[in-house]
């Protein structure tokens, strides 16, 4: 089979598959799955991704074994394509390529055309009696290897690469403007001057020994794993480092033999809406990364057909293909030498989180996958995509549209321009919306594009590095707007009578490609503006995308879905989205708007249980009053309730200035308000006199809250709405503690139901959020009846860090992969996770069908979705705009348990 | 057995015996088993602890049926007595008496003589032939009734006792000045008084019916198990509010008939040296508690030999059969009626703590009690007893010794006088170090005594209310320094020619008795003067006492115990103490001495990694000098050396004018260092960027450290000492932040190696203070040697509960019972502890021979020594001063899990 395991060939002999990808890295597999189905694939291996471990842990080395393997599997490509690797006649050239087992897009490293030297260059102008064409793949070799191997850059970001310099001079010398105007002698006297550079910099020639250059080549791609760009890629996409990459060597073709060549990216629909349209873009007489660079802008591919229409027809044969056999959108990479095609790689196609939805619902439609496979599919947060902000039409005629480029990110965005990636980011940490404004991007931008709201290029097609990216980030891009002229070094971008600089607003709207000056207003999505009632159903072809996934996700789904909503409004766009009760209402956020925060204060500063009494009857009326809209908003779904939790010190002014107003509007003396502020000021305020410790503390407060609570079901209950309500007692540590403030609640119950002589029915539960309780959830759950778990403070405590003060630290931590993912967003299954387990397992063990559900942030990451289900919780809540991503992630999660 | 389950009889027929202490309290169940062993005990019964329970569940009301049971047990006295209860003509009286499981002197209610009414009074003056002596009965049990049973009591503190009142006029209307001279017919005028008194309160006549009485008198005692000073002293000492007390209801006699009675109150041997001395006080012609008011100053018990022989013989034999049958010190209550002796009371005597070491030992000595028994009987905290700083005898003449009094709890304290318990609250809370100076101290006074240094009283003798709290807190107590006047209304103190006001400074020996004029200076302990070789052992009893137990305890024991130490002096405390090792010395209190600040806050300030080196280097030789010296004072035994934990904020200034000095002192700029400060601030420090954070993001910090460390091993080896460091890396939650910080430290020592051209033996582990580095310790043990609890944090993490900030609630929580005991001081082992048994399974599980050890403040309390045991750690580390007590606990630990 492989070559002594460490190498896969592919071409008349194919040792790998489609399902290899871990071993051959996604690149690897899918040629030799191509060369399997028969696809017009150059031949050629691929040294796998355990070679590149060996490689990493032996301190950069490869196997010593390893070379001899190499040097069969030239042998048999030698074979296939009838020249000989270094043969000054006839020679054998390769391009020498990473291949990760998820694409990283120009993460990494590429070296084309490698083998020719100052005799092999002689001979491939002779075989194809093309000097100009020899000599042009010889300086793009030189200067690749030069860049990767040998490691010749600019010394900074703002310094000009130095064969990119030479090769300025000589177009000057030669008084052209672009380089294929550069003749065969200009060529030579390139490379002489790119030899020249490479000996003044390492003190060493060029290698002209073609075994040489191939190891280095090889060496310098498995180097690109670790190199920056890559580490932040695969921080934000969470690929772990010890995958490593795998590196393919494959016969070279050529698209820059002349104008019956070309090169090209294509996708089988449309990465950006998810259409069905063929979609892509070439450039003739070019080669490798000259389509997705962005330096030529290239013709799009419907061109092709009148251009070279057997290609055409031979690409949209293999479109088809592609589709059948891999039943997913793809994105592939071709190359015509001399009208004949061939397939340099296929993937499937990154895409737009709309993208995502539309493809994997049509695919049911066209019967190619089962409604399951879409639900797996589809990225939980992609559905989110669907209900972000666009631009309203209505006032688009208000501002000036400067720009028409290509639909590459689709949504809105507006935010200051701004011309270079380190300052995006610089801006974004000041607090900035930015809109990163380049000629082109190229992997070096990819933080600042992490930084923008969205991104402009003035170059490039809808493969080009900027599109791809965007797509995939969820940005918003506009690219190619070829109307717009970027000027670096004046800090201005041009467009007609236009002149704008940096921190000057512009809008982008990636679904239409315009470009507007100033920000423009946003309007709700047409889906949201279904679910208000605004826009019938059957106008919107995106609902009816939205509403069938959501209907596939809940006949599959066996977690609820709740949102945590403090406000009606809040209620109101939660019910919306399909969330099956409130999992989460934090009572304090009623106490800052308006009067309420000085009727607080003035609890606070009460000297007296009477004052304190006094001045939460004022509070009463209003809690009341949030709670019957909340009630009346969700329509008998269950509410918890969470009583008071942050410590008093949050309510109070910590200024003197403002301490002075509340005096004056108190009548509160100055001096005493500030010894109480000083009172109250804690060391750890996250481990302080907070949560039930209040209750307790002050139990008239607990009294006020349940009393309001009451008050309203019952108001609520008599204008004929049913309410469920569950009171929430936070920050239980203790089991006594929770006894403590059920017995209150119980009271106050019973209070309002002697009072208003009706029945009322509630629960009464608490929050899990420190790692005691988790540990005494047993003695717990006798009082309660129910338990949420509160993963915010339970990540803090069990990991001792705030996260307010993580910042100093947590970046380096998930740099260095310290933390593998960052525990606030994603849920820490390997510490905080056993703790939920043994709260889930010590809670039911007393109560066996103890309703437990999540309200912690984490509640709406689809990874800890995951976990939840395993868990078997009850529930999730989260954000009310992540209900339709949690129904999503939780129908996957209950596949993922099926068949894992 | 038992009339009906309720009611336990001792006298003709006995029901219970001492081992009944649950059911029938200390009291009941030693006046049964002291009838049993023919010991002259006056007949009664005891109302068990169950009808307490019963009470207090059933809202403060009797078993319906207990009331018949009562009557039965009632008739059995009556037969043994031939006297009636409520007979005119021959009345039977009796005391009701309060009785807990655990003594509780002073706390609960007594009332004397009842039966006694206005026809019964006549019938005792006629069987007495002693009309004075049955007025004074009647007019006691009044004022006892009234006070107990009707709640007639001053209003506040500060008000005087109605009834003392009315007595206190009557006394100037007879023109007398002791009670004792008051005639029948005043006493008479008296009782008509009180009963007025009692009408007027409470608008009832006084009751007539004996039974009504009786039954009153029953739900008062139980009801003072729920006083407010009772409820105080459970909680200080730990008793469970469940227990409840038991009722003993006996019939009366009477040391107040005369100068043939007497009443008093006797030790087996001295309760505050420990010394074989018989010991004790009387009163002749003296009823119950007039011995223990300190109203009177009783007569030593030596006196008794002279006045009553007899009397005197029969005590002496009591005295031995008490200790031959109990094998313990015993405190027992006797009362001499005509020359006949009775007993009332025994129970173990509470001691001062080197009294309880002195006594076990002798015990053991005298073959009374078994080595292990001694083990087991002597508190841990006792050893401490023995290591107190004494009075200097040397300067003791250099102060004015102004009084002499009884020493009744030894030990030396000096502090600011103060005259009420209030007051000495008031100014502890601000931080003064108080003397409670009192004619006589009362239940009342409890909260205060807490609060003081000592206690002097000018009335009462060791047997007083004063002297039986003082020895039970530990507290230094000169009672009965008759020489000295208090001066309440004048807030003086006045002796001789010198008169004192709140907040001079006096000092007492409670050792001698001696009462001095100001702060006299102290000196070290007989033990720690021996241990530091400034005397010979053979000189110091008190040595040999230590020394005993200590290696007794040392041969049983299999805990390790080591001690918390952070400089050489404290390491050479702990040496001479006994630590096995030092299992924590906290690098950080390194920085603060003299010039170290500057070097430290120049790192913190430092803007480069250079800089920072540059600011380390300086600290680098300092550390090292501390560590060489501790190594030295520890000869070979292991050394723990934590890395930096404290964030670094702790180590700059926080106010202006510091920073200022800091700018001059350093030439920085005070702008630069004013935002340092600031970008440093954290809102939760506790969960910020401390322990291993620092070490991983400024690594420099833990090399220096570690290099310190190995260089002073490296040396202080070449001295030919040897030396066994074990490195401590703090805060770690993740196995990688371990491992990181491990090869620094490998790194660093291999480095010193070379240089110095030597071997060094070193171990590196981790502190388990987060719940997540208990949960994941399978995986933090395979990068850690040694595990060590820090269950300071573990425990603030593990409750959320700040320390600092804990005092806003945590003593209502102790005070309600919701939690039950401070889990600062004690482990709590329902939560923290199963963190702490997670951590050894996994953590063994991984490295079956894992050494793993306990460093945080629980480390020296007793009953977390026993949880350590349990589960099965390798050694306890405390505070120097701590290492006895916890040589004696960890045996103790050991005894009971051999013997629970």
């Amino acid at each position: 089979m492989a070559i002594g395991n460490y190498i896969y060939e592919f071409g008349r002999q194919t040792d790998g598959d489609a399902s290899r990808r871990a071993l051959l890295g996604g690149k690897g597999a899918n040629l030799a799955e191509m060369a399997r189905i028969q696809l017009p694939v150059p031949p050629g291996f691929t040294l796998t991704t355990e070679v590149c471990a060996l490689y990493r842990e032996a301190g950069k080395k490869l196997p010593e074994e390893l070379w001899e393997q190499v040097q069969t599997a030239v042998r048999h490509v030698e074979e296939q394509q009838h020249k000989r690797f270094g043969d000054a006649d006839n020679p054998l050239l390769f391009s020498v390529r990473s291949g990760a087992r998820e694409s990283m897009p120009g993460m990494m490293d590429t070296i084309l055309n490698l083998g020719l030297n100052d005799g092999t260059v002689i001979g491939l102008k002779n075989r194809t009696q093309n000097g100009r064409f020899a000599q042009d793949c010889y300086r793009r070799f030189i200067q690749m290897y030069g860049d990767v191997v040998l490691g010749i850059h600019a010394p900074d970001e703002h310094a000009a690469d130095p064969f990119e310099e030479i090769l300025k001079n000589i177009r000057q010398e030669a008084g052209v403007a672009q380089d294929p105007e550069l003749d065969e002698s200009s060529l030579q006297e390139l490379i002489r001057r790119y030899q020249e550079l490479i000996r003044r910099r390492t003190g060493r020639e060029f290698p002209q020994e073609v075994g040489e250059q191939l190891r280095g080549a090889i060496g310098a791609v498995f180097e690109s794993w670790d190199n920056e760009r890559a580490v932040i890629y695969r921080r934000k996409y969470n690929i772990p480092s010890n995958w490593g990459t795998a590196v393919n060597v494959q016969a070279m073709v050529f698209g820059n033999q002349g104008n019956r060549c070309a090169t090209g990216v294509a996708f089988t629909r449309n990465p950006a809406t998810g259409e069905k349209q063929f979609y892509g873009e070439y450039l003739v007489n070019a080669q490798g990364e000259d389509v997705v660079a962005g330096i030529r802008t290239p013709q799009p591919i419907a061109a092709l057909e009148r251009e070279m229409p057997e290609s055409y027809a031979a690409l949209l044969e293999v479109r088809q293909k592609l589709e059948e056999h891999f039943c997913d959108m793809q994105d592939f990479e071709f190359t015509i030498e001399q009208d004949r095609l061939y397939m340099l790689q296929t993937r499937n196609g990154k895409r737009t989180g709309l993208a995502a939805v539309r493809i994997a619902i049509e695919m049911v439609d066209e019967g190619k996958i089962s409604q399951d496979e879409a639900l797996r599919r589809i990225p939980a947060d992609s559905i989110s995509s669907l209900l972000v902000p666009v631009f309203d039409e209505g006032k688009k005629s208000s501002v000036s549209r400067i720009a028409q480029g290509l639909p590459a990110g689709p949504g809105a965005a507006s935010g200051k321009i701004c011309f270079s990636a380190k300052r995006a980011e610089e801006l974004q940490a000041q607090g900035e919306r930015i809109i990163l404004c380049r000629q082109e991007t190229s992997p070096e931008d990819i933080r600042g594009m992490l930084a923008s709201e969205g991104i402009l290029t003035s170059r490039g097609g809808v493969s080009s590095h900027a599109a791809l990216v965007a797509r995939q980030m969820g940005k918003v891009c506009v690219c190619g707007a070829t109307a717009i002229e970027m000027d670096y070094a004046g800090q201005t971008l041009r467009c007609g009578e236009h002149r704008l600089s940096e921190g000057e607003a512009i809008s982008l709207d990636g679904t239409s490609g315009e470009v507007f000056l100033g920000s423009l207003a946003t309007a709700p999505s047409e889906v949201n503006r279904v679910l208000a009632g605004q826009m019938p159903a059957e106008e919107s072809y995106t609902y009816r995308l939205f509403d069938t996934l959501m209907s596939w996700a809940d006949r599959r789904r066996r977690l609820g879905v709740r949102a945590n909503a403090d406000t009606p409004a809040q209620a109101t766009e939660a019910f919306a989205l399909g969330a099956e009760g409130i999992g989460l209402c934090r009572t304090e956020h009623m106490f800052f708007e308006g009067q309420r925060i000085d009727f607080m204060r003035e609890m606070i500063l009460a000297e007296s249980v009477e004052e304190r009494k006094a001045a939460l009857a004022k509070l009463k009326p209003l809690q009341r009053g949030d709670f019957e809209a909340i009630f009346r908003a969700m329509q008998g779904r269950p509410v918890t309730i969470r009583l008071l939790d942050p410590p008093l010190h949050e309510f109070l002014p910590q200024d003197e200035e403002t301490m002075k107003v509340l005096a004056r509007r108190t009548g509160l003396e100055l001096g005493k308000i500030r010894l109480r502020v000083a009172a109250l000021h804690e060391q750890n305020p996250m481990l302080g006199h907070r949560g039930c410790r209040l209750g307790i503390s002050y139990p008239e407060i607990s009294e006020m809250q349940a009393g309001a609570v009451f008050e309203a079901v019952a108001q609520v209950l008599a204008e004929g709405i049913s309410v469920a309500p569950e009171i929430m007692v936070p920050l239980v540590g203790f089991a006594d503690e929770l006894r403590h403030q059920v017995a209150l609640i119980h009271a106050a119950a019973q209070c309002v139901m002697r009072d208003r002589n009706c029945v009322l029915t509630y629960t009464v539960g608490t929050m899990i959020e420190l790692p005691r309780a988790a540990l005494v959830a047993d003695t717990i759950a006798q009082e309660a009846q129910f338990f949420s778990f509160g993963t915010n403070d339970l990540t803090q405590t069990t990991l001792g860090m705030s996260r307010d003060d993580s910042g100093s630290f947590l970046p380096q931590y998930i740099g260095e992969e310290i933390v593998k993912r960052n525990p606030f967003a994603t849920l820490d299954v390997e510490g905080v996770g056993q703790l939920m387990q043994l709260a889930v397992e010590r809670g039911r063990k007393t109560k066996p069908d103890l309703k437990v559900g999540i309200c912690g942030e984490h509640g709406g990451d689809p990874d800890t979705i995951q976990f939840c289900h395993r868990l078997g919780l009850s529930y999730v809540s989260c954000s009310p705009k992540r209900v339709p991503v949690a129904r999503l992630a939780a129908a996957q999660a209950a596949l993922q348990a099926e068949n894992p």
